[in-house]
Formats: C-alpha cells, structure tokens, sequence
C-alpha cells in the first residue's frame, strides 16, 4: 500500500508503509487491569498454553486474572491465566523468588513492588520486587521462561502448588526433583473448572543446593504429594541470574519434559524475540494509520487481547487430558484449545478470526467438535475441558455456522451439523421447555427472556447451515424456532418480558430491574439491555414495534434511560453504562450497529464515537467491563475499522464509522484490503457520507465478507 | 550354697544349687499388664534406653505403658515405655509391620492380634498379628531389634512420629533415608515430659525399595518434616524375614547411629542370647527355693521389674539432652539416668539396689546430681530430664541419704550434701511455709498432711548424714523439722489431720474423704492412709497414741475398717484395699512392718501373707495397683525374703517373715548371704518365732545392712 501521500510524515503515529516498525510498542498489558476489565498483564505468547503473570495473592471479583493495578504486593507467578473473565480460575504453578529464607514457610508470601518498577510488552514482563529480586519473565507456547536476579550470591524459588484465587482450591499436587535441576508436578484442582489438570517440568540454569518441601501430606519415592505442597528451592547463583523454564501439561509430567524442547539451546533473551516475533506477526495482520496514539494503543492492545484465547491445551503430540482424566486426541491430530467464552466471543471475536486466524478458525471449531466428541455435546463454557455451562444459549452454533456458511475449510461439515443439532435438542438448560412452549417460561427456568432470545438467533443459525446443506425440513423448522424471540414481545411496554408456562407476562414489570443470580428473567442486567438481542432479524423486530422508526425511538430512549438499576442484588457485569446501554457487558455489543441497520448509520456513528471515547481508554481503567477473552477487544477492532458482525453468520458487516485514517488488513486468501478514510466537514451530518469499494459506491448499510475478500481499497467518506 | 538337703527333690522348684537352670523363664512379662499394674509386656534391658513394646493404640488411665491386656490390637511396637507409673508418656518411635498398603494412611492404624499368639520373656516378645506378620522384638542397651516375617514376598513398615498417648503429643518431628538402608528421625513431644527428645537411626537388613511419607509438614534436603510424620517403607523381603534395629539418642541422629554399634555384626538371636544372659545376671542376684510356682513367678517377676527404671537416658560417650535442649555430662562422666519416681522407690527399691545394683547406686545418685546442676534442684519425678515435680516430698533426700550413711562410695558427699539442703529450703511446693508453721497450713497448699510428714521424714534423713559429717547444727536443725508430723496428730480422733495457718484443723473431718486432685490434705487417699508415715520415729508416732499398743490398735482398726471411701473425686490411685490399708499405693508400703517394730512381729507376719496371697498374684492381674517403676515389686522381693526397710535409711531392715524356703543373695561386696527357713507348727502363734544370723540368735525385730553384708547364713525359724 502505498498510503503515505495522504499523510503528513508529522503526524504519522503508525504507518502502513510496512516499515519494519514495532507493533507491539503500542500494546499495553497493563490497559484494564484496573476497573473491571480482569485482563493480566503477563507475558503470554499468541493463543499458548502459558500465560505467564504475577498474582497480587488477593481475592475477589477483580482479581480473577490473579491480578490487579490497585494492589501492591506480588504472591508469585503463576503459569496459566484467564483473560477478562467473570470469574477465577487457573493461576496453577505459582512460583515466587525470595532473597532469603524469613517467613518461607508461610501459606501465603505477598511481596510489596511499585508499578514504577514494572514493565510490560506482549510476550514480556519484569518487575522489580522489594526484596531486591528483579524478575523477568517470557515464554513459548508452553514455557514459561523466568529469569531472576538475586541481590546474593543465593536465591530462593518458592513453587506452591496450593496457590489458588477465588473458587479455585487444589485437591491433589505433587512435586518431585528429578535431579538437581530438573523439578517436576502436578496440580489438579477445583473451582470453575472441575478437575482440572496441569503438569510441570521445570528445569533451572543452576543446581539446587537445598530442597525444602512444605505442606505434604505424603512424600513417596521423592515424589512430595500434597495439595497445597509447596518447595523452596535453594540456588548459589553468584552473581549470575538464574533462568527458569517451566514448561506445563494437561497430560503429565513426560508432556511437560517434552515440551520443555520448545526452549532447547534458547536463551531468555532468545525467547523473548521469538515471543515478541510471533506478536508482531499477529499485530501486523492489521495494520493501522492514524494521529491518535491513545487509539492506536487501544487498537493493538485489544488485537493483542483477541490473541490470548482460545488458549492451547494438548501437548505437540496433540494428546490432551479431558475434565474426566482420560486422554483424548483431537481431530484431524490438530492442537486442542479450551477456553471458549462462547456467549460473548460469538458476537464479534469469532468473525475477526475468520479474517485474522483463517488457519485457526477450523482447528477452532475441530477443540469444539472433539469437545462435542469426548462429552456428548458441544460446549457452553469450555474451561480446561470442564463444561462451566457458565451463561446462555448455545453459540458454539454460531461459531461453527459462521465458519460453514463463509466456506472455511478443514473440518467435517456433517459432524459439525449433528454436533448443532445435538445442541438444539438438548434436555437441559430449559431446551426442551423453550421448545414445547416457542419460549422458555420464567417458571421452568430463569434467565428465561435472554434464553429465548439466544436459542432463537442460534436456531437461525442451525437453520441458515440446513439451507445450505440443502436439508429443507430442518430449514425450516428451525426458521419457526428463530422466530421465537416474538412470543416474548410485549407491545404495551415495548420491551422483551418473561412469561409463565400460561402465557401470561410476569408482574410486577420494571425495566430497571436487574436480578443477578439463577431467578431473574434476564442474565446480567435489565430489561433495556436484553430486549434488542435479535440480530438476524432487525426487521422483524422493528415491526414488532410498529416500524424502523418506532424501533429507532427506543434505541434512542436506550441511551437516555437513567443508568440507574434497581434490585436487591444488581448485577456486576452491567458496567460501561451509557443511559441503559452498558457497553461493558456483551448483549449490547451489537446494539449500536441496530441504528446502521434501522438505516441511521449517523446515529450508529454518533454512539460509536461516544462508545469509543467514554469506554476505552489508555491505562490500567482502560476497559469498561471484563474484556471477556477478547470480545470487549474484539469489538474495538472491528469498530475502528468502520463495520461490526452486526449478526455474526450473516457473512456481512454493518458500517459503523472508522475511527483510524487507514489500515491495511491480510486477508485469508493472502490479499490485502485496505482502508482509507477521507474526511469532510459538513455540517448537520454525522457518520459515514459514501463508501467505495475499489472505486465502486456501495450503500452506508453492509460490506460482505465476500466482497472484503477480494482485497483492494474500501473508501469511507467521513464527516469526523 | 548347699541347702538341697532341705528339700525334696520333687517339690523342688526353684534349686539354688548353681545349675544352669534358667531363672528368666520364671519371669513373666505380661504379669500386671492387666488390672493397673501399667507394666508393658516388651522387650526390655535392665536399665536400658530402649523398652520395645506392643502399644494397643488405646487411650485411657490404664495404657499409660502403652499396652493393656484388655486389648486386643496393636498399633505399633515402640521404644520407649513407662514401667508402672500413673501418668502415660513416651512410646516413642513407634514401629508397625504391615502385610499390604491398605489404609496405611490412616492417621492410626490397630491390627487386631490375640493373646494366644504372643510370647514374651525378658529381652524378648513376639507376637503373630492378625494382618499374618509375625513380630519378635530384642534389645540392648539403645538399640530395639525387630525381625518381621512377612506373608507375602513383600513387607512395609510404618515409623510413626504422630503415635502418642494420653497426655504426650508431638510438638517436632522428622524422618530422612540416609541411604537404602538407614532411617533417622527425630521426635520432640510434650507431655508428662516436657520437650522429650529422641532421636533414632534404623538400619535394615534389606533395602528400601519404595518410601512413602504421610502427614508432613515439611521436606528438606531429603528430611520428612512433620510433628504427625510418618514413613511406609517397602521392602522385597521374599521369604527371609526382615531385622531391623533401631537405636535411639535424646542428643541426635549421630548418637542414635554411633548406638547402632551394640549390635554391629549381631544377629537378631545373638542379640536376643545377650538380653538373655543380661536378665539372668540380674535375676541370678537373688535365688530363691520354694514349691509354690506362683510365688517363684511373682518374686522372680517383681525382680526383674526392679530393673527396668531408671532408665538411661545418655549416649555411649556420656552426653545426654537436658529438658532445655542444652547438652550435658553426666558427673564422673558415668552414664545418665533418667525416670525417678522417687515419691515410690525411695521406700524400699532404692534401699534394695544397695543390695543388688552397688555399682549403678553411685551412679544414679551421679545421674540425681548432675540433674541438680543442670537444674538447680535435686529431682522430684525426672522424666527425661523434665522436672514433673508429680506427687510430694523432696525424696532424692532419702535415696542419697541412704547410700551416705551406708557408706556407698562414688559420688560427691558435699555436693550431695549442697543439693539436700537446696531441697529442704526450696522456695516452693509448700516448703517455706512448712519451715515458718513447723507444719504445711492447708489454706497455703494442698497435700499439707502428707508433705508435712514426707518432708518431716526427708529432714530426718538430711539431719543423719548432718550427725555423719560433724555438722552438728544442720543435724539439731533438721532433727527439730523432722519432727513437725508431731504438729497434725490431732489426739482426738487418732489421725494426722490438716491444719490452716491459724492452727485450727480443717472441719469438718472424714477420715473415709478421698480428695484427687491439688485441694485434698492427703494426696491419693483418705486419712487412714497417710496418717502412719513417720517412718523415722515409730516410738515417736506411739506416744502420741498414748503408747505403742494403742497404734498397734490403731493398725489393727486400719485392716478392719470399712473399704469405702468418700467424696466427689475419689482418688484412682488408692487400690488393693485392705479395709484402709491400700496395698495398691506407696503411702500404705512400711505399715505392716510397723507392727514388728511396735513389738508385734506376728501381726506383721500376719498381714504380710494376707497381702502376698490377696494383692500378688500371676497372671496379667497379678499387681494390686501400679507398679511404679518398681516399687511395687521391691515390696515383694524384700517381703519376700523376711525383711523390709521400713525406715528406708536407717540401715536397718525391719523382719517380717520370709515366703522363700530358702534364698542366696549376691552381697555388694562378693559375699553371699544365705537364708533360710526352719518350718514348726505350734498352734496360737504364727510368723517367725527365732532367727539366727551365723547361728547366733538375734531379736525378731530387725537386722542391719552391715550385718547382712558380713554374709553367711540367715536362718528363720518360722510358724507356716
């Protein structure tokens, strides 16, 4: 692309020349780790099994990464965490470095550090403690490589296998010195995840001089057992940092030794450029141009934050240990990944992927079908292959439909379609209910509006796959069921309402009513939030309403309701309030691009624009809500560069308004799209006033993945 | 000795003609481990470190050895046991052989066994549990010898540093494979004993093959560390049995493994021959002729419980572990002893090693000095090294007084003499306020009876070695404490009552009441007990009744009275009842032997073979109450031969009448003293009617230290 003529060189930020310029020198690991937004700033490596961060030792709701900015003290680091999740888990083989022995033995050690004395980038993190330890930490796809500093000529590593945040708690770990460099273990715990398994081997630059174990309950054949084990690892380092490399296993511990080949003959410092390598590879499959610094540092921190899950769980072998211990393979021998926040990355992250990771997307969808495989369904919540069943609906349907629909090759189309319809059928999660009634009644199971709701668009999904593998009768029957979110329509408010097994609305009614927990008729949040959750038919809900117009007015009255909420038990997740909208919270990601489609991209502009500016910022509170492995991440992207997966299997994308002064993305067939805005002043319009596409006008409504595929130039003509 | 010629040889039982015939198999371990004898039925050495013992892993007054015959399992064999005392500690190092891996990680394990499948002889126990492990168990000095047949090709041991009883709980412990054959470990536990050391080193005759350790808290450098610790040990045994031995060391895993050198090279049976011929050396210090089988197991029984305690508690090289963790050496640099339960044995077991242990006499009143200065205070009740300060008295007074006035070579006099008076002006367990009343007020201390009379007595004998060393003032001043029982003969009901600080005796007055615990004015008991222990002035005691026939009436009223007794928290300690007089407790020992000493030899003989025949008896019940570390049984081995100490320093030894038909006894000095009796029946008298020392007639009332160790022949006459 040759888009510097447009440009001023002075007020070039990044440019897209392809200049051999550092990405990742715009991402911020530490950009919502304050607030709400759970995310940790540790070294990861692109969707790998390590995840290599520092635990504050604190507990709560905003510590489910196992950090947080507002806390001062680190308690170790930990080998696998969740990014922007709702709730905590993983944080396994914590490992912290002592530069004495006092108070080693403690269950909990929590060492004071400044956030002036840490720093971060993708693949990296170092911090220096108040023990005079400097720790810096990076990592392969399953190593995570440490390198401490001791202010001695000795220095301590403390592993502790009973670390836990939140509802995590161990049941059983082992450590075990293989020789006098070689650790080894196991960590099988509880919490969100059932029965989760991880296995280590760590191997150290230097000989251990003392081993001191703590917390067993058994000690076999130098193997030390007990779930809140812990070893203090005694080290003569002289003067020189020791390396650490810590590879894990969902497998045992000969997965872990194997894989600690990943770092065979590597350096830290080797590791690190790898690591910042694979980032810079990922970030420059889109490439941005614009003046604003703080948007470009949201705009690659959030491209990095759609890199983190779906996170690797089976070994190079492929094998990989399922929630029940047995050892599956995934299909097609491919890498199995888990971690599918499928309720919020169906929206607007699994479309990205299927422009950003085109090669991943079916080994994606292969972790979904040998979930489906190895436990009878296909997954809600895949969490270290425990079925969390944490949210709604079932949108590994959309995922995959997506993928069938736009052609994506590498998985089995008929698997994939029984695997749906197993989904459709389930009896549970008030399935068969939703079904026998055309909508779930609130007394046969909460959360009944946005069920409904859900299960509708997901069946509109089902029945899209059907038409085009030519099955008629499913077509559609599953067409009846998408059109199930209607029944729960109620005229006289305007709103999405539950209703009885009767038929009958449930009374009293307060759109403001925010029921947290199993009992309410909306899953975190209100009324306002979950009515507009029909994305495969706006039409069809508009008339619901009396027309685009009427339906436009209580968009509008969404964003001026009063923020406020009422219950006794408020939801958390609503967050990122803009009157009721919450952009914090996923069902109203796609709210804003509803206008675009009522045919007001003006409005969609003048919301996007207020969406952007109010809730990503720069900084540890840079996120307004839990960035819920990448969806918050997911939308910024997508709406900076001027469109959103409105409905995300529709194969189209709805033009919001770009927010960068141009891109350059890599296309899955190896071409190039690139992006240019031009702006002008005029005044009373907002929004987008024309597009091209490779010098053709299209309308202000949709770009379709087909067109986008055939690369070149999209041309937004912009009032800014 | 020539004496076959009195006997038939039909009725002989016991010959004293020097055969080689074997005197241990007279002994009987489990004799008292039933009732509240509180003996172990283990293998033992006379005076060893080591007592290795079945423990029943029960709790409860009557497992205070660890092992009750009411039981029925075992939980393991340990090394150290109590011998007959009222408190339960030590069973330290506690050993279980197991058949398989079943439930070895219970926090206790009790294999049922029954008594017809154990065996037991000095030195020596076995038994063949239920799991199908056979057990023997041997001794030496420090090291427990254990031989397990296993059932299978493979057998585990379980060392357990958690095994506890009664009061003792671990407070430290640890456990560490020095190589595949050698286990160390440690065990710190409070109790009775405060901060009780052992330390022991095993050695296997087979390898390790596996090693599990449970219950830890910690693992250092190869060091199990944990006060519940435990280790399951696997060895390929195939069908030879397993030995191990295990010494023990209260200074460290060093001492223990130096100590495994008694054994160096030994087999289990060589080991065994040696205990063997070790208790036959002691036994073969008194023999003793007699038909009556049960009186040749009693006595032979009662001696061999004479030489359990106390117990040595050093190192080869003489160091020991002081209470406060400070290493010592003992005086002269003889061995340390430990476990004086002076309060019993200064009555008549001490009095008895000047008979028959001459050369440890010295060196146990080394052992009470050195814990003099090591902790300012001669000791009350050492248990290793831990001042228990259990029960009244300043009784290693007596204990030394005895061997001063006996001319006893060995150990310091004036240091000796230094510590009794430290004693006798201790600023505490009532002694100032004994001093300043001339009497123990009760509204100051509780016991105040019977520490009044017990320490009227001690001060007797510190007033003797005074007269002997010239010290005539020391001797006038104690002679006036010794004395002050005379305070608290109260003339109006004929007892030794308790008064308060103004004079008055305590009302009301019930001389049944048993008071248990620190309020009552007699310890473990009832006036009647308690109010005859004036030892050291009989005459004395007499004229306060108006006259030596009235205290014979008195005695007389003592065997007559009811059994019962009174009160809330009746004393447990006050057994083997005979009417008052309670053969089962310490307090009750001399009374009989007053009689004779009041003129009446006949009474004495009278009660004497009432009490043998009710409160001696074979079998698991055959002691009347606890044994007390021997003091039970020297009652029996002086009774026995026709004599007593009723004044324990007095040198004099008060006769009653000899059960034996005839006795040789080992005299410190080489001699031998040979007694026997001459049967005649003549109606209306009963006990000894002459006695004739080298064939010259001598009164009926006593005979002296001095004149037995002449030697020769004691000759009773006796009514049977």
């Amino acid at each position: 692309m040759k888009a510097a003529g447009i440009l001023l060189a002075g007020c070039l930020v990044i440019s897209v020349t392809g200049n051999a310029q550092q990405l990742t020198q715009y991402v911020d690991p530490f950009l919502g780790t304050g607030g709400h937004g759970h995310v940790f700033p540790g070294a990861a490596y692109p969707f790998g099994m390590v995840q290599l961060s520092p635990d504050n030792g604190d507990q709560g709701w905003d510590w489910v990464a196992g950090y947080h900015y507002s806390s001062n003290t680190i308690a170790g680091f930990s080998h696998t965490h969740l990014s922007g999740t709702g709730i905590g888990d993983w944080c396994d083989i914590s490992v912290l470095p002592l530069a004495d022995t006092n108070g080693a033995t403690a269950p909990l050690i929590k060492i004071p550090f400044r956030h002036d004395q840490e720093k971060a980038r993708p693949g990296y993190y170092e911090v220096q403690l108040s023990n005079q330890v400097k720790a810096q930490l990076t990592t392969t796809e399953r190593v995570g490589y440490h390198r401490y500093q001791f202010p001695g000529n000795k220095g301590w590593l403390r592993f502790d296998m009973g670390f836990a945040i939140n509802w995590d708690a161990p049941l059983a770990a082992n450590l075990q010195l293989l020789n006098d460099s070689t650790l080894v273990g196991y960590r099988l715990s509880t919490g969100w995840a059932k029965n989760q398994r991880v296995y280590f081997a760590a191997r150290f630059s230097k000989a251990v001089t003392h081993s001191r174990y703590l917390n067993l309950e058994e000690f076999s054949d130098g193997k030390a057992i007990g779930k809140q084990s812990k070893v203090l690892l005694e080290f003569e380092t002289g003067n020189v940092p020791l390396q650490v490399r810590v590879a894990i296993s969902s497998v045992g511990t000969e997965g872990a030794l194997a894989a600690l080949n990943e770092t065979a003959g590597l350096s830290f410092d080797a590791v690190d450029q790898l690591a910042t390598a694979a980032w810079e590879k990922e970030l420059k499959k889109i490439e941005i141009q614009t003046t604003n610094k703080e948007l470009a540092t949201s705009f690659y921190t959030a491209l990095y934050r759609t890199c983190i899950a779906p996170v690797l769980l089976s070994d190079k072998d492929g094998r990989y240990s399922n929630h029940d211990g047995k050892i599956g393979q995934s299909l097609n021998d491919q890498p199995k990944y888990t971690i599918f926040s499928l309720w919020d990355t169906f929206r607007a992250l699994n479309p990205l992927y299927t422009f950003t990771q085109p090669e991943k997307v079916p080994v994606f969808i292969n972790s979904l079908l040998s979930f489906y495989r190895d436990n009878g369904l296909l997954p809600v919540w895949d969490i270290s292959s425990w079925e969390a069943n944490t949210m709604t609906g079932y949108h590994a349907i959309p995922v995959i439909a997506d993928a069938i629909l736009k052609n994506i090759p590498g998985f089995d189309v008929n698997l994939a379609y029984e695997a749906m319809k197993a989904s459709a059928y389930q009896q549970q999660r008030g399935t068969p209910e939703y079904i026998r009634f055309g909508y779930l009644p609130q007394d046969k199971h909460g959360w009944s509006v946005t069920i409904t709701l859900e299960y509708a668009f997901d069946d509109y999904c089902i029945a899209q796959v059907a038409k085009k593998l030519g099955k008629k009768a499913d077509y559609a029957y599953f067409m009846k069921r998408a059109a199930s979110y209607k029944n729960l329509f109620d005229p006289s408010t305007g709103f999405m309402r539950g209703k009885d097994s009767t038929g009958k609305f449930i009374e009293p009614f307060d759109p403001l009513l925010s029921e947290h927990g199993f009992e309410g008729q909306y899953i975190e949040g209100t009324a306002w939030q979950h009515s507009f959750f029909v994305p495969h038919d706006v039409a069809g809900l508009a008339a619901l309403y009396g027309g685009k117009n009427n339906l436009v007015e209580k968009l509008n009255a969404l964003f001026n309701s009063p923020s406020e909420m009422h219950g006794d038990n408020i939801s958390i997740d609503v967050s990122g309030l803009i009157g009721q909208y919450a952009h914090g919270n996923e069902p109203s990601h796609h709210i804003i691009y509803m206008y675009t489609a009522l045919g007001r991209p003006d409005l969609a502009a003048e919301k996007i624009r207020l969406t952007v500016d109010s809730m990503y910022k720069t900084g540890p509170d840079g996120l307004s809500g839990n960035d819920d492995c990448g969806q918050m991440s997911a939308w910024l992207v997508w709406s900076a560069l001027g469109m959103y997966p409105m409905n995300p299997v529709s194969g189209e994308y709805t033009i919001g308004v770009p927010l960068v002064d141009a891109a350059r993305i890599q296309l899955p067939n190896g071409k190039t799209l690139e992006i240019r805005t031009k702006k002008i002043n005029k005044s009373g319009r907002t929004g987008v006033r024309s597009i091209k596409l490779n010098g053709k006008s299209i309308p202000v409504q949709s770009v379709t993945h087909e067109q986008l595929l055939r690369g070149g130039l999209l041309e937004f003509t912009i009032h800014p």
